[in-house]
């Protein structure tokens, strides 16, 4: 099958790879559509039946069950709600699955993605987790974002077919446990971003002044940290923290400020008192003249 | 003293303004610096001797007393440490400023800028409260950021002299605590960014993936989430919070994947719980199908 052709992509014939795509809710649906977007032959299967039905007027063959799914593909490609899941489908069926490359992005923890690569490896399964990180309506974009980790091999072998997901997967690195890494850390600095957003709004909120009229200036604060993304990691790499005119103990003080103010308006503060004490704590253990990457001391270190 | 030439400015001459700036940090010597660059004939005053000499090579006139400071400027910029520093210096000194225009950029409280506000109008000086965004280094620069509140008239008269201080100068209205407001809105959103950025780093860094590894891929979260400050902006001055694919109960249960990774790798999760649990409030006040927008009610209702 790796050679059949799809009429409606006739120059992208030689490429082609049988795929199935295991569970059709929102996510699973869109990968399983970018697949035959790119003319790759498409086995769907999802436990409650129903869902898919456009996919298969597109092109895609229904498998009646997880065993046929997987017969079909020679890479096959999970998204359930979790590891639990997706090992409740997987397990009774691991003899077919041996030989074939299996591609979990489902959302879980690296330590869940590593238990699920000890049993790949113990049933001769090529193993890659995956992590996607935008939402499904930019899956096939060129600038959508993957990440995968595990079997190298397998990732090379059949990344023209996992970029048919996403222009900008990544490999990053053989330990399973790494896409669920990076997603996890790109995640924890984004809603917590996101709620800082929102409180912002909400505290000028509280004086009257509307969310639109400070959104044009955060433009200016987002390039800034566009900027400290770049410095920060550098700073934590080397675990040095070099305060330049700022410096840690006069930050914490312009928090306090921010908090009072919240507080005084009726807000919640409690992600702000998080911030205050992770960085007093930092200034506490000796680092009130360095930068504000010191604060990571205060992350380590929990009360 | 306003028609004064300068014969490195000769062009500029008809702009040109007597200021003052009262108070010597680095904050305060940029601005005077940047009024210096501009060409307009500037007095210093400091509490402490010794601070400015480099100002006084390049022009500036220091003044022994604060009344006579205040007595050569036409505007009066005062930069200190805090409200009561600046009342306790321009209080005995009121029927010299009276007339004048007295810009505090002093960092506090909006309702001390208020009281600040009452306290200059019964002494007949024109007010403006002012907040500055950016660090020293950008005063002057045509991207630097200033916000100023009060008397409008004052404002629109010497637009162009606190323009030479940045080029983004904004006047946000007639309220004198708003300036600060909008610093304590933008500064809410920022320290809780780079709180979370730092936190991010250091999970990955728990197992073994370095900050220079996840940088490069936060490029496409920051676009993202400048594409969300318009849209959060508009969903909660509309008090609308739609739902698209992607739900709060289902990013509650992100939030809840990262806080676990983080507490089982023994970061502090201060921070992250209070993310989780306002989030959790506004789904448990009905919000579970809405945006995360909608964690403006959890917000707005403390524990």
């Amino acid at each position: 099958m790796a050679t059949t052709t799809n009429s409606t992509n006739p120059t992208t014939a030689s490429t082609l790879t049988p795929v199935t795509v295991i569970g059709l809710g929102a996510m699973g649906q869109a990968l399983a559509g970018a697949f035959l977007k790119a003319g790759h032959p498409t086995t769907i299967w999802n436990r409650s039946p129903g869902k898919g039905e456009d996919l298969v007027a597109r092109g895609a063959t229904r498998a009646a069950t997880p065993a046929e799914a997987v017969r079909a593909g020679e890479v096959v490609v999970v998204c359930v709600v979790d590891y639990e899941a997706s090992q409740s489908i997987l397990e009774p069926i691991a003899a077919d699955l041996a030989g074939r490359v299996l591609v979990n992005v489902t959302s879980d923890a690296p330590e869940r993605a590593r238990e699920a690569g000890e049993w790949a490896a113990e049933h001769d399964i090529a193993y890659l987790d995956g992590a996607v990180m935008i939402p499904t309506v930019m899956i096939g974009t060129p600038d959508a974002l993957l990440f995968y980790s595990g079997d190298k091999a397998a990732y090379d072998k059949h990344e023209g077919l996992l970029k048919s997901l996403g222009g900008q997967s990544a490999y990053v690195g053989a330990d399973h446990g790494l896409a669920a890494v990076y997603d996890l850390s790109m995640l924890d600095f984004f809603w917590t971003s996101m709620s800082g957003l929102v409180h912002g709004y909400a505290l000028a909120a509280k004086d009257g002044v509307p969310a639109a009229s400070i959104a044009p200036f955060l433009k200016s604060h987002i390039s800034l940290l566009s900027l400290l993304v770049e410095e920060t990691a550098k700073n934590l790499d080397e675990g040095a923290y070099p305060g330049a005119e700022a410096n840690l103990a006069m930050e914490v003080e312009g928090i306090e400020h921010i908090l009072h103010a919240a507080e005084r308006r009726g807000l919640d503060v409690s992600v702000l008192r998080g911030v205050r004490d992770v960085a007093q704590r930092a200034v506490d253990l000796g680092h009130g003249a360095d930068s504000w990457s010191a604060t990571v001391e205060g992350a380590r270190n929990p009360a």
